[in-house]
């Protein structure tokens, strides 16, 4: 039988031990700075540039220290996950270092370059049709048929203790470049990234105020901390931030981030696109719209970062060529 | 008097004291590696990525070494340069935080973000016609009359030991990632970076395979390494890569690059293109088209990378938007 996800939440502990497990396999990414952008924000802005993960996005930690858990016999019978393209592309290339076969069901309409490069990394790709099929029960019959575990994209202690790790980067690295942050601002579609970073927070920079970045439109996390409950978006709703395109905050998630958060902000697709571009000229970065909302939140006056010292948290890169293209000629306000 | 530039060479010694001056100033780059582009290749490249530079590009190490040994009284005067670009955003930025006065003589056709950013350093920005004047005699003419010091871009011991200090870091970076390297490629404009490279790496990975990439039509150090003598670039020579539209070899430079390269390499304005866009795409990375030449002859085949372990440098991303987005647009071969 495949191993259930385990029940308990993390803690800064399985963020420290994530932290073990995962170095030397991950990428400790550069927490950059623009004077030209700081002058532009009125205060002092660090950027977590998580593109420049293996696999282009933050995903690859939570699901290393993940898949890194399981024992030989699971690993010989595999895994299988559900995600539209940054998770996929973290379980396959975690899978493919560990040995391990993967198989992922992704939507259809997933940008074309994170489909192939889930591809490249060696996993199996299943397509389904986001609006007449249901990708939890592809992916669980799949885990079912073939005795493989099954790998939560954000609901899951050590996935999120894995993507915690950034927040214990972040602090050490405020530290050596002598900021004393006042807030840090993280993008959340899950919340798996946000919850896990709030737990090394909360330990490592008492008092620091986070915040959720979303996209209108998913600003689930938001409104969800403000109603006290987990609140759903509106099935129709529509956003460029493909990354973020989740219907509800997760269980495990949730009880996290009530707990730790301050609040949530959530900014327009031009104003990701605004930021796309900023990250583009003041740090020769590569950003996707869902991994662009801290720093757009920011940029877009959604935070008042006048006199302050932040972090915001640059989640990944995976954009198609035409998306980026396309950002770049964005209006600037 | 204005302090003439050192008319010694740099050595090994100037390089190694260069990095402990600038250290804590500089942005230590990291040297970035994506398996799927290894595959690409054939073998195992290693990036580095001076376009997370301060003043996204290398050329802000050698502004700063050569700035921060101007004594008290030069540095009231202040110093003058001139650039297409990035040696000038360099300068402006070493200046601004040495607190030195800057005056910078553009060319009126240089990339707009490149003369926007220089400003914004807070230097003077003055622009000339690239046909009908001589940068040269406008920036002799203002030197003097303030009693200011002339910062060369690449003909000067200081500034070559600044940017020498990427040398040191690829060889560190390097033998930390495993990686034993065969050969390090690396943009080649007056000569500056890589002759500066080529004394840390002959130092520190004896043995390793220098060269130099260059755009066709500017491939003046490859043939003039082929010739044993500096030659010159037809004047009416065109190419998309602005950082690289260089006359002839420098002098300190070349002494240094026929002594310790391996050889030339030169690439088509395309070859650069697709390199923006693999850099784009695999190690989300904004390089602007000089800075990529280095990266484009591994992928353009003109060195052969199968079965070899190799670091290029990525030089620098300040590059329009509209020449990025285009780009990313390239045909692919």
């Amino acid at each position: 039988m495949p191993t259930s996800p385990a029940p308990e939440p993390p803690t800064y502990a399985d963020v420290e031990d994530a932290a073990k497990r995962i170095a030397g396999h991950v990428v400790t990414t550069p927490l950059l700075e623009s004077p030209l952008l700081n002058e532009r924000v009125g205060g002092r802005l660090l950027v977590k540039a998580e593109p420049l993960q293996r696999t282009g996005s933050f995903k690859f930690r939570g699901a290393f220290n993940r898949l890194s858990r399981l024992d030989g016999q699971a690993r010989a019978r595999g895994v299988v996950a559900f995600s539209s393209g940054n998770h996929a592309q973290g379980v396959a290339a975690a899978a493919g270092m560990l040995g391990i076969p993967a198989t992922i069901v992704m939507p259809r309409d997933a940008p074309a370059i994170k489909i192939a490069n889930t591809r490249a990394y060696g996993a199996e790709v299943v397509l389904y049709d986001r609006v007449r099929e249901s990708r939890e029960d592809i992916a669980n019959r799949l885990a079912k048929e073939r005795g493989a575990t099954l790998v939560p994209s954000y609901d899951d202690r050590y996935v999120i203790a894995g993507q915690g790790t950034i927040g214990l980067e972040i602090a050490r690295q405020a530290r050596d470049a002598k900021a004393d942050l006042d807030a840090v601002i993280v993008p959340c579609g899950g919340g798996g990234l946000i919850s896990g970073c709030a737990l090394a927070l909360a330990e490592e920079c008492p008092g620091v105020d986070i915040h959720s970045a979303e996209p209108n439109g998913f600003d689930d996390t938001m409104r969800s901390l403000e109603a006290g409950k987990r609140v759903a978006n509106a099935p129709d709703a529509k956003t460029i931030c493909d990354a973020l395109m989740l219907p509800t905050p997760g269980e495990m998630t949730f009880a996290i981030n009530r707990r730790l958060l301050k609040g949530g902000l959530a900014v327009s697709d031009d104003d990701a696109r605004r930021a796309m571009k900023a990250a583009f000229q003041f740090l020769k970065l590569v950003v996707e719209p869902g991994g662009a909302v801290a720093l757009a939140a920011v940029l877009a006056g959604a935070y008042d970062g006048r006199r302050k010292t932040l972090a915001v948290v640059c989640s990944g890169g995976n954009v198609d060529a035409a998306t980026f293209a396309a950002a770049l000629a964005v209006k600037e306000n």
